[in-house]
């Protein structure tokens, strides 16, 4: 009988022992409700949840991505100072070529024939003077154009500015053209070639899906309606759809999203896999406290006179920066985090009858009787066997609650503290 | 006897009162067998699979990342029309730097001479006229080179094209150099410098590993199997490593990802943290429906000539743009990942009483037996403390699993609905 | 009595049925304690350090960020040979616009009038010769600047080189001045503008901060103490942030990583979710192992003579890179990571019982009076249902947990072997 008789015997006797607790059921319709009701709020909320919203069932994997742009368009300008000009991409695509982002441009301050030499400073209240004491040789600021020369020369008829050695003239950005020169961009196109890897699920595909044929490409613009797999936009259609005037944007210039979103549950075919574009402005755009508001900045070319002197032509470039973000996590069934999230989930499920219990001993009228059945009261070395049951078992179940209340509440101070403390550092 | 004499007394006998549930042992071969089988197959999946495969002890962190690259290598190229040139770094490389990428011009198209002006357009199906009356003053095509003047204007001897006011001579691109005119460039070399940094763990790395000396940098070449560590790369091994022939993609350019895989596990010392590279084209090649095959962009170098006229050359470069893209996840020991898994897993051991106890009432003869000896039946109000026992508990047991099964049914049935609702949307 | 005798009515009391395990309640102080002291333990860890450190209450999201820069200020150089000379923004940053990153040109070689043409080789232990002999015709070193004429030519009064086809004259880069040309490049600011968005939780904000006026902006310059919240930094500042000297680093040049860390607890209001700044430098400085130290590449300005023949200004730019990196994550409540967790840590507690029960039929002296009362014995087909207690569910139970440590065993030894694997692989 048991293990002693034979060693071997009584090892194997023990391997196939199967323990299973003693259970006690109560044929109570309340506490049976409330049991059932927890129950079936925790199923619902790991299968609504946790398991359609939130596919906990999937192992997830970003998205690796390769861009490529190609502008398309021209633009005939027909200044009265410089006569008539077309500009193609190689001039208002710069840099030529972009990792992720492309910048057109949309307005500019031309600055030619910019030589080494000295000449009045542009005009701010800082750089006005009245006559040399005014300046000072050797004065380099941050902000000014060049190093002052220590003289006061003449900005205009009425008008003295210190002088300062730079390349000169100095150009002249107060003021900016107030129709963009090359507002007519809104018409130019796009074409965004973009290959996508998720390389944990050893998947590849292309937003040039496999439907489009040559034809169609050759024809076709981006429209969510008509053309949603179109990957050619109209520059104009993406500044409208990211909520802005391109008219308006083009002379200052700024900052554009395009995002394109690869999320993809991978449990379902391959050509459920598709992107889905939107635009939204990236940068600040009219709030007061901005500085610099726009986007812009300044390069120049550089040529040599006969004479073999130095001489250029600088560029203030506004323009509108085109960021394409590739967004993407697919999600593909693994065992891993579904064996985690069941566990957990699990877990919760033996919540029901810990609150089933505390119900059950608390607020029943016939808690002495179930007491009584539910707990065998084992006293220290005493023989008697013989269980005891007394308000003490309640007791020590009441007591965990307020265990368990207290620790919630010192956690709540915690952080609480966390915050006050990371806010005053 | 219990807490109601003394109240601190009985507080002090509560506070360390030990419950534990009490437990009927069956030593029934065929449950004790099912029961330990279970057992074995959750702990060997817990065991291999989860802590050993996937480490779920680990925290993990995503890399930050440096790179800086440098190309080496000239080609001498012998055209009749412009004669011998020797090109180097500072020519073929464009831009200058990139990020984390660089791209190598390989074929060109030159377009010397241009300045603004009126000429014939370039030859395709919408261009060509026979008379001024084919062609729109100030049209704008976005796919043409510039605007309309209205004139038809004779392209070569027999055709007549549309003449448009644009940077003259057009380009003509239809003719592509079908050797690439710097097809030697699969000689090149390149050095990458590779910081990398693991913020959570403090850990910093680069990819010219300690033991690599100066000598061997200056006279090393990536080689899979004999320098597996040198980071200086032959253009022409990393086309071939990524199964592509350099001669046939440097004709019309395109896209290769250089990967850098630095995933570690960090809980081994620091010398076993080594850079994996491999390589694969990221553009896509020759499939049917692709527009724009290859990768390029055009640029243009400005001069002035004597009577300060702008006038410029115009080069849309082909070329391999090589996208370094540095990789990997680093894991560490940390006890919370190991906590959460480790509760998730424990709570799944659950599982195998909840079959057991299932099997052993639903398929054992015995299983009245058991039932009576593991439920205790106490009845509403009753006061008989009498353990009742019959097929109800049985019963509400296996009503338990319905219970279960519909939950599964109902999620799979989401899902599918979630399934149908985006292929639709 | 029970679920026979209508079914209707069985079915519903088997609904409402509840199960709650027996438990034996023993008043132990010394196994009470221990149940205390591990229950402590569990709740102490879970809510200092996995709620309180690790908020694992919260779901968290990636920063997705936009990133424009601009630098400001002029250096003056004078040098013998070339005259006085101001430098600015369109000079000295090259390109002009980066995406996340800008490079300041701190020091050069200049190497002007660059033709196609033939001239002796830069010097260096291989391109020495005493006479044409030494020299191979077409010989293209990949280290080289051209391609050799099988001539030796003079490249000084004493030394002869062997003369290449190239852009000539060649470079000399041996000799580096050693004070930066443009080391005043110290003093130069730069505008950093980051716009940041959290998508999930649908937060957007930048780093000019809401309190911060357009005044403040056009005067004030980062400083951690005083100025913490100003986005316009020195760069001598961000150098010496980053524990380099500016002067040192400028003569080679270097990369320097600028992080803007927007790391935020979203469950705090939203003026609490503020940038913090901080710069390391991304390259290794002076290592034994080091090839190409520091940071430079080449560019080419070019140029037509009144001859129309091409020519060049070569230049090597050392200079810093700067790359703006925007980290964050930002967690905010959320009940599936929630319930996840909690639920994990709930599977923890129910380990204080294991080790409880192992402590208690193992350590104390009246382990088989507990044991007895524990465990009740139902013997195969035996209709004795009399709990039959011995000294084998003892043995069971600790035969359980020797199969405990068997697995933890063949987990290390597996770990150990694929660490081992690896290394050799």
């Amino acid at each position: 009988m048991g293990c002693e008789k034979d060693c071997c015997n009584a090892f194997l006797r023990c391997l196939f022992d199967y323990g299973t607790p003693v259970t006690l059921v109560i044929s109570n319709k309340k506490v049976g409700f409330i049991f059932r009701l927890i129950q079936l709020l925790i199923i619902t909320y790991v299968a609504v949840y946790v398991c359609w919203m939130k596919r906990f069932y999937q192992d997830t994997d970003s998205v690796i991505s390769s861009v490529s742009t190609k502008v398309k368009g021209n633009i005939l300008t027909n200044s009265s100072a410089e006569g008539a000009h077309v500009w193609d991409v190689a001039e208002y695509v710069i840099p030529p070529q972009g990792e992720n982002s492309f910048f057109v441009m949309t307005n500019m301050i031309v600055t030619p024939g910019q030589t080494q030499g000295s000449c009045p400073e542009a005009l701010s209240e800082f750089t006005r003077c009245e006559s040399n004491i005014d300046c000072k040789i050797g004065l380099n600021e941050v902000r000014g154009n060049g190093v002052q020369t220590g003289r006061c020369g003449k900005y205009s008829e009425t008008i003295k500015t210190c002088e300062v050695f730079s390349w000169c003239p100095i150009e002249n950005d107060n003021i900016i053209p107030k129709t963009a020169v090359l507002g007519d961009a809104e018409d130019f196109t796009v074409l965004i070639k973009n290959n996508i890897h998720y390389p944990k699920f050893n998947f590849k595909k292309r937003n040039i899906l496999d439907y489009i044929n040559t034809s169609y490409l050759k024809t076709c613009t981006f429209n969510r309606k008509t053309d949603p797999d179109c990957p050619i936009f109209r520059l104009g259609d993406i500044v409208a759809e990211a909520g802005e005037v391109f008219s308006v944007m083009a002379v200052k210039g700024g900052v554009i999203g395009i995002f394109i979103d690869w999320s993809c549950n991978l449990d379902f075919p391959e050509r459920f896999c598709v992107p889905k574009y939107s635009f939204s402005r990236l940068d600040n755009k009219h709030i007061e406290n901005n500085v610099a508001p726009g986007y812009n900045f300044r390069f120049a070319k550089y040529f040599k006179t006969s004479e073999n002197v130095e001489t250029r032509t600088l560029i203030k470039a506004y323009g509108i920066r085109f960021e394409v973000i590739v967004l993407g996590e697919a999600g593909k069934f693994s065992i891993v985090p579904t064996i985690v999230n069941l566990g957990a989930t699990l877990a919760l499920l033996s919540l029901a009858g810990a609150v089933c219990d505390w119900f059950m001993l608390t607020f029943m009228k016939d808690s002495d009787y179930y007491a009584k059945h539910k707990f065998i009261h084992l006293n220290d070395r005493s023989d008697s066997g013989v269980p005891l049951v007394s308000k003490s078992q309640l007791f020590s179940f009441i007591f965990n609650i307020y265990l368990c209340k207290l620790y919630i509440f010192i956690v709540i101070e915690l952080c609480w503290d966390t915050f006050i403390w990371d806010s005053i550092m």
